[in-house]
């Protein structure tokens, strides 16, 4: 019923592999991996296949770190990486983790380097870390790196402790009982708050923890875990399939409330995520409103973060391997598959995915190891978007008639996503000639989050990937501005020079869209172009749907009321969602199939509605038993107790 | 979203409304009662439906008490309370309860000295308690009310508080946010450990607490409270349906680790399920197993047990209401009826429920004041009983063969309803000649549960009822001859008279019919006759199914293997369980139609057999959606959350 595999063996294989001259001094568990100490690393370059060996036989991942006593002076070290390093490397740093006994070394082509891994850690006595240096800069990404190295020591006591806990002796499902048991906190029957407990005989494991960005802060925005006698301490791991605050912006609150075990997910997802928690606090403060959790809780949960590759197998817990794919939704976005017992059942968490090509990201992933159960989205359950080609021809037909009668293009966008597929649009656009150069204003928020995207290309459709790895950036074409501040908005609005602005935010909720918005609504030359769902409420909801006068308190106080005559264009296509037809096409292909699907994460009509297609497209889809849980229900998808 | 009426209202209407003479010197509550003190309750005689009509208004019951000053000497109590009642009333004894200032009067006919209660009332000072005396001695029964007398005070002190928490102010219901979930702990898709949590957001009850007496003591046995985070603390109220160990059994373990609160069932159930319970432990001790609770336990929720009257609507939480109703399974069963909120959500729990007459019972209510949700047991699911004329023909047809070859029966017999259904039946038959007047022997525990069924006429059939209060006692035939002790059981046997055994267990499991079993198996004349189920590995279900020889272990420690030569029969058709066309009729009367059918209490394939026919008979049936719980399975019933 468990994988624990006896930890004498792991013992004995690593001893048994590693040789003798390597001098080891001692074996740690550091999270799910397992840290080999020794004093003579050079077997590494004589022996080249043997952690591989050793990892495929103990089914752990081996990182290998040195004695101290080994480590060669800082000078020495920068030294021979300089001297070792071809001058295409292009290295922009190097700094050292005296905890870790790591060289960190931001290189713009981190591939060249990896590449002589082994040669420095023999030569130096430290073991390199290499990142990517991104080609844009990253205030995040900085920010989170420099995180690690500040905190090294609390960070390898965590994962020393959480590596203890992952590989503990399996205690009540040592008799062969075990259960599988998912309740749903929230996104069930609605879209938000997203929150699955996956609980077993072992462990408690969440699956995402979001609040509800559409609500104010009544209990109705949070996941309802208060209401099931269970303290955050009781978690042992949250995994966050995305960034977007609906399935993370609550992390943080475990943490604040005691939570101190590991949060898993994808390195992009992390940076977005401490962007995007940070981004929330900010207007929060501005707004005057008392965020559920402070500054001091999201480094708590970077601190407490652990990344994985896609594809990657990893223990987190006793009786739990996780596996994360790629979920085609946005940058870093993850479908979340849990091999629980030795075989006992394995569920498929899909998170928001989209089933179908997008600009920057490749399809969902659909084969797996085993699936018995899959819980997925079903946002657009109830329909079917137009296809993306029409949608990319609209915007550039759009901005064209603007530019042709001398107006400028506002669209608002959402930070992370939209916006650079748009970028990438609105480039390719002009490089064919589609349209003419026109200047592209992006945002802060914007640039900030498409830098993180330049840092991550394993992440990114294949071909985008290749492109950044390649040494070029699909997303900073020469036409595109970036902005900093508010100053220059009403000379780039007033000028007579064309513009593309991209702004959020995506709905109009505030942010420089609504500055830009206030300034270009009365020129009827100009144009709006909404290219995300615009939910019921926002002031986009209310343009988008014919409101042609809005009216808004001034920085004086006073009630303003703007006319709209600014065009307003709304195209539907964008979706980083897979539709209704994605969705039936994603339950075709998927391998193997699954006995039972759960739907989340979509309006109850939406849901209802894709589960009667689902029931009813037995021939195309095979017997799939479809359960539309609402929120508290909890399903027992395996038992023997 | 909640009942809570103002305090200050219920004061107000009181106050109001009770005359000042009367010198009102305080209120209190009284578990779901509100006791009014006063110093001169003569107002009682002269406003007769003042009471009716302050319950009325309040919607609580109420209970006058009286100032201790006012109450007279015990002699002078004793003595008017004789020179009033009338000679049949039957007075059998006069006990007082300082601590409430009540008289307890245990009488033959009860309702006689009833007409009386206010008059002993004003001109004792002293509040009658008018308890039937049963016709037959019950041991239990005198226990059960001595209990009570001798830890009053405990008592009152346990209702006061359960009285505030019951009229508490509602806490988070009380922004409207609500929500009903039920769990189900045991008994779903299986038979065995009923018992299923429903959760609001004010409350915690369980309905039923069951163990499951096929399986040895491991986890399996008992619900799995223990996988929720929930301590029996944090439980508000248990309400038990009837006193079978599948339903009650582990009720004492929650006293055992904590549990304080409520315990809501009829007045024979409390008595059958000390009796039961008390049993278990004997047993247990005897077979030198550790049973998971002590006597001490079942004292515990003998304090702790409420009792109500069929139909009455009683307050057990701050937002819920329950209600017990006839369920025609065995004395004292019921059905509960939970209404959640103010017309939030309305629960039917059949408990184990009879849609069909018994010699015992009526048949189970159908009529309901709402019905949202009904929780339905499936035991017989996928299987039709024979018609019960048919089988009782064939009881008296074996019987009377039995006799006419000069042999004798032994019918083994479960202790409860079984048994006094058989008698009913044997005495009927002997009456109508259709059998000679045979001796029937009934042994110490079937006497002892038939005592309590006489002390309870309210709880049985309109007939037997009426039969009762009239003063027959239906169960006491000339030819019936209780036993005690094992000494006769050679004598009855080697006798040359005709002889009729009833004797526990019901499944040969042990208690004396095995004992009868073995000096009666080696002789064909003798019949034995199964009239219930055989649960697999037992050895009635090894007999029933062909097993001509079977091995005991003696006295001595050695195997002694006995032959069958007895006729053996089994007949179908007594069940307390509606069978599946009963089941199906359930749903077809029920009223108001529930929107959904929740299948528990039954083996996987009874209770899926039994929702596919559901599902199929729209037409009959009606629109009803069909849930089969997994064990730890939760369903949101209702929310707004």
């Amino acid at each position: 019923m468990s994988f624990n595999i006896d930890l004498n063996y792991i013992r004995n294989v690593i001893f048994k592999l590693i040789p003798p001259t390597a001098q080891l001094t001692r074996l740690e568990f550091e999270g799910p991996e397992i840290a080999i100490y020794v004093k003579n690393p050079a077997f590494l370059l004589e022996q080249t296949g043997i952690i591989s060996q050793i990892a495929k036989t103990i089914k752990k991942r081996i990182v290998i770190r040195t004695d101290p006593s080994i480590r060669k002076r800082r000078e020495e070290v920068i030294e021979y990486i300089k001297s070792i390093a071809p001058p295409d490397t292009g290295i922009e740093g190097i700094e050292f983790d005296d905890v870790l006994g790591e060289v960190v070394i931001k290189a713009k082509n981190p591939h060249i380097i990896e590449e002589k891994s082994n040669q420095i850690l023999v030569y130096t006595g430290w073991r390199p870390r290499i990142v990517r240096a991104p080609p844009m800069r990253s205030k995040v990404f900085e920010e989170v790196m420099h995180g690690y190295l500040s905190q090294s020591e609390y960070r390898l006591n965590f994962l020393r402790e959480l590596g203890e806990t992952i590989h503990r002796d399996v205690l009540l499902a040592k008799n062969g009982s075990n259960y599988v048991r998912v309740t749903f906190l929230g996104g069930a029957q609605e879209v938000g708050r997203s929150a699955i407990l996956v609980e077993t005989a072992e462990s408690r494991v969440l699956l995402d923890f979001g609040l509800n960005p559409g609500r104010s802060l009544s209990p109705n925005a949070f996941p309802r875990i208060d209401l099931l006698n269970i303290e955050p301490d009781d978690i042992d791991a949250v995994i966050v399939t995305h960034a977007h605050l609906d399935h993370c912006g609550l992390v943080p609150y475990l943490f604040k409330y005691g939570f101190r075990g590991a949060v898993y997910t994808t390195d992009a997802t992390r940076d977005l995520m401490v962007l995007l928690l940070k981004d929330y606090l900010e207007i929060s403060e501005r707004e005057g409103t008392e965020p559920p959790f402070t500054l001091r809780d999201v480094e708590q949960m970077l601190l407490h973060t652990i990344t994985l590759k896609y594809d990657v197998v990893t223990d987190i817990a006793p009786d739990i391997r996780l596996t994360l794919y790629n979920a085609g939704h946005i940058l870093g976005s993850a479908i979340a598959h849990l091999h629980i017992g030795n075989g006992f059942h394995n569920i498929v968490y899909t998170g928001d995915f989209k089933f179908g090509r997008t600009r920057l990201l490749d399809r969902a992933n659909y084969e797996f190891p085993r699936v018995d159960t899959i819980i997925m989205e079903s946002t657009y359950g109830a329909t079917e978007q137009p296809a993306r080609d029409r949608a990319e021809d609209e915007l550039i037909r759009i901005v064209k008639e603007t530019y042709d009668r001398g107006g400028k293009v506002l669209i608002p966008s959402l930070s992370v996503g939209r916006a650079q597929e748009v970028m990438l649009i609105l480039a390719d656009a002009m490089k064919q000639n589609k349209l003419p150069k026109i200047p592209v204003y992006i945002e802060g928020m914007i640039h900030e989050v498409t830098a993180i995207h330049t840092a991550y290309p394993d992440l990114l459709s294949k071909e985008l990937g290749q492109r950044l790895k390649s040494g070029e950036n699909p997303f900073d074409y020469e036409t595109f501005i970036r902005l900093e501040g508010r100053e220059p908005r009403t000379e780039i609005v007033e000028s007579s020079e064309p513009a593309i602005i991209i702004a959020t935010s995506g709905m109009l909720t505030g942010g420089p869209a609504v500055e830009y918005f206030k300034l270009m609504a009365s020129n009827p030359n100009h144009s709006l172009v909404f290219v995300s769902y615009q939910v019921e409420g926002t002031l986009g909801r209310r343009i988008r749907d014919g409101a042609r006068e809005v009216a808004f308190v001034n920085e004086r106080g006073k009630v303003e009321v703007i006319r709209i005559k600014m065009q307003v264009y709304s195209i539907e296509g964008f979706s980083g969602h897979s539709d209704r037809p994605q969705l039936l096409e994603y339950l075709r292909h998927i391998e193997p199939k699954p006995s039972t699907a759960i739907l989340v994460h979509g309006e109850k009509n939406a849901v209802m509605n894709l589960a009667n297609e689902i029931s009813r497209s037995r021939k195309r889809l095979g017997d799939i038993n479809v359960l539309t849980p609402k929120i508290l229900e909890s399903y027992t998808l395996a038992y023997n107790i």
